[in-house]
């Protein structure tokens, strides 16, 4: 029996200082950020590694109302969610829902590195900020 | 250039109650886990979900000393850690205690799922419990 996710797409940490952050992850994955990207109708700029087959997302706040400017003051840095690869969003929302899980997102929105993305309440998962992306490349 | 990690292992999530995150993961992720297992050494009951060719390891104390019943007093359920999959745990240790990261393992020990392990402090790495695995089976 395969899941419904097809991968882990990316974890996102957030960071208060991405410039410090990217040495940082540098340094210990013994790899450069591939790509830096602000989303500005998140309030974040990201920043992307490459693992493999999966990738680290650095997310460091442009606006105090973001959600990782609130994390950060609420929990510090660190661990922000997790994604997965799905290949139709739309439908993985769909059954989400429909078995009860809490959609933060009722339409796909454009997020970072040519994904389209959605969000499922931590409430549902147990406590985990998940994220769903579909590739729109 | 590629990382010196070979990929997202699995991540790590702490949990209150094993069988009722069994139950919202396997919904979730569309697969059952395919194995579960006490680490009395480190003090949980650990279940184990594929994602492709990453995992999610959900993460039960069975002791009130485990770091999983601390970090669930003081930050609730949730990701715990981050764990990388490299070839040679040893020699990773090695570089990255040079490079300035504090190693909270100054051996490896025997981790869940035939994995050698040793964690990284969060306080090097910019908030996240990063764990280095390697295979021994």
């Amino acid at each position: 029996m395969t899941s419904s996710f097809e991968k882990i797409e990316h974890i996102g940490i957030a960071v208060s200082d991405i410039a410090s952050a990217e040495i940082t992850y540098s340094k210990m994955l013994g790899v450069e950020p591939y790509k830096r990207e602000k989303i500005f109708s998140q309030g974040v700029i990201t920043s992307f590694f490459k693992v493999g087959d999966n990738k680290i997302e650095l997310l460091q706040a442009i606006s105090p109302d973001s959600a990782i400017a609130k994390h950060i003051l609420k929990r510090g840095e660190g661990i922000h969610h997790i994604a997965y690869l799905v290949s139709d969003i739309r439908k993985e929302m769909k059954r989400l829902s429909d078995a009860g899980y809490l959609l933060i997102d009722t339409e796909p929105m454009q997020g970072a590195d040519n994904m389209l993305v959605a969000f499922i309440h931590p409430k549902s998962t147990g406590g985990s900020l998940v994220e769903l992306c579909e590739s729109v490349v």
